[in-house]
């Protein structure tokens, strides 16, 4: 299935994967050529490819691409490693990497790098059909509970087609929902990094729909005054009991959204549900380096060398979750059975 | 008495109105020197002079140093309307200006002039006064009420010496409250302007007090995870009810403390309180302009002419609101009485 941007956020080429380098977004679309584990597990750490479910995708790829390098098991561990370990709090990274881990070892030298890039592929492949799916789930059931007028949906951070694969998680949900009902989209610009100001609102402006950024600290006011009619979010892990981690700032927004009884969506594939981890202060919260607190698009923004705390996530509970979303289906309310039910 | 800080952030030489230009800050301390009514005006809105308290002593300098030149009723008029205009949120600014107007007309002229400048002296040496009275306040509640071990304040925006006369409000109790026992503070960066990031830093940098700095986003996940003890901001205005307009971030700020019973600490001058309107959804929110938050420290975040929502205050429920305090006291529980007690 074609994307509709060009260049997509991620294309394989059969050996080698080519990255949208999401760092340089929106003034510059400039195109990674990733060819081995390491220079993957790069472009991973430093948010050149960046999105749970994407991660995942290019994490599989990066691991195909050393054992076709090097067809052996002691390379295919190595990678699995450093791949696996380049950023701690999105399932999929780990998952994928141990999906195709599996299977290459499954398979056995000589048919390792075969196996290998076959599981990536179709890792790949199931995650635009979950995209595909859990936005058509997610969209009929906003349809449904929305009032029938003109609506505004916030979202935090980028969980669109630059997060995963197809059209994306929650700003999937909300594409699929702007084709059948008009609404209208406020993107959190999503401080440190600014993933909403840069690539949502990129986003936004490709699909032609109608929108406008807020910094976060605006967004649970603009929710307790009647001005947001739904939350919707993607998620980087969900532990048993259906506490979400997602970018930092997601939990004031289902707080805020909670108080207003505004509805909070979550979505994304279930190869982000983590049924191993009973409740979510078990995710380990990634804190990321100082400088991207004190600036920002390179300019700084305090006094040098300014002490800083920067968790990259944070835990919002499955009580605040007003519906999960995956491919699968839809958990709500949100409890230990219901998640197990769409993972 | 003397501020802590060379150059202070605002000082009257008697004729005129030396201030520290906040738009520069933490890299540049540099200070304007106005001369009347339109560049006191000006720098308000531009926000090199700011902070609820701030304003008001700046702008009944701005009408005294106006009607000074040109003692005359109409003089009068104009410049009051103008400077009164500027900003709509805070409390203050009209306030003042309206108490410089009335003893100036009340002296009538040849007396317009020395009446204005002695109205203007009292709000600023009164200010000065309920900073230091409220710090106090503040800091013995505190400190009654936190566990006997160092603690970690988080405030947001600025709220120190830049904001108010002598060492401020909400960053003048943590400051007060500093002297009594071990404190951390962490400091919202306070998007889109930053006054957190560029302000508090300085500030709390200069008073050698242990300090970290987040994004507005981060705070949420912070006071539900146990590492904060309280939220101390400052306040914009305070309706009858106890609802507190205040930096927009502040409501997702309180309900973040609340959901975790977190004492929430809102503190001002009297001045600051509107017994006029009888809750908070009454109060006027200024909305900015654009390029504040499609920019930070001059570098474009987004694309160009994304469209933008930006109001620059929120509302904070009384409800969320564990104390008020002011020069007169403390109101707790937080409630029409208790608030009318402390105005």
């Amino acid at each position: 299935m074609a994307s509709t941007l060009a260049p997509p956020a991620l294309r394989w080429d059969g050996a080698r994967l080519h990255v949208l380098d999401q760092t340089r977004l929106p003034a510059h679309e400039e195109v990674l050529v990733l060819e081995g584990a390491e220079e993957t597990a790069r472009a991973i750490e430093r948010l050149a490819v960046r999105g749970a479910p994407l991660i995942g995708v290019a994490a599989a790829f990066g691991l195909a691409m050393e054992v076709a390098r090097e067809p052996s098991l002691g390379a295919l561990e190595r990678a699995a490693e450093r791949l696996a370990g380049c950023r701690p709090t999105a399932r999929n990274l780990a998952w994928a990497v141990e999906r195709v881990r599996a299977a290459a070892v499954a398979a056995g030298p000589p048919g390792l790098g075969a196996a290998a890039r076959a599981a990536a592929e179709q890792i790949q492949r199931e995650d635009e059909a979950a995209s595909a799916a859990l936005a058509a789930h997610g969209a009929a059931l906003l349809d449904a509970a929305l009032p029938k007028r003109p609506v505004t949906l916030l979202t935090h951070c980028n969980s669109g087609c630059l997060a995963a694969s197809g059209r994306g998680t929650g700003l999937g949900v909300i594409a699929a929902l702007a084709e059948c009902r008009p609404l209208r989209v406020l993107a959190c610009e999503a401080r440190p990094l600014l993933q909403g100001a840069r690539l949502t609102i990129w986003e936004l402006a490709r699909l032609g729909m109608e929108h406008a950024l807020v910094v976060d600290a605006a967004a649970p006011g603009l929710i307790r005054t009647g001005q947001v009619d739904a939350v919707v979010t993607g998620f980087d892990r969900v532990a048993a009991n259906g506490d979400v981690a997602n970018k930092v700032g997601t939990y004031g927004l289902a707080l805020a959204a909670g108080a207003a009884r505004v509805p909070f969506m979550a979505a994304g594939p279930s190869s982000s549900l983590d049924g191993s981890l009973a409740a979510g202060d078990a995710i380990e919260i990634e804190e990321r380096g100082a400088d991207e607190v004190r600036s920002a698009a390179g300019a700084l923004l305090t006094l040098p060398g300014t002490p800083v705390r920067n968790p990259a996530f944070d835990v919002t509970p499955a009580a605040l979750v007003w519906a999960l979303v995956t491919e699968r289906g839809v958990a709500q309310p949100v409890d230990a059975a219901s998640v197990a039910a769409i993972a």
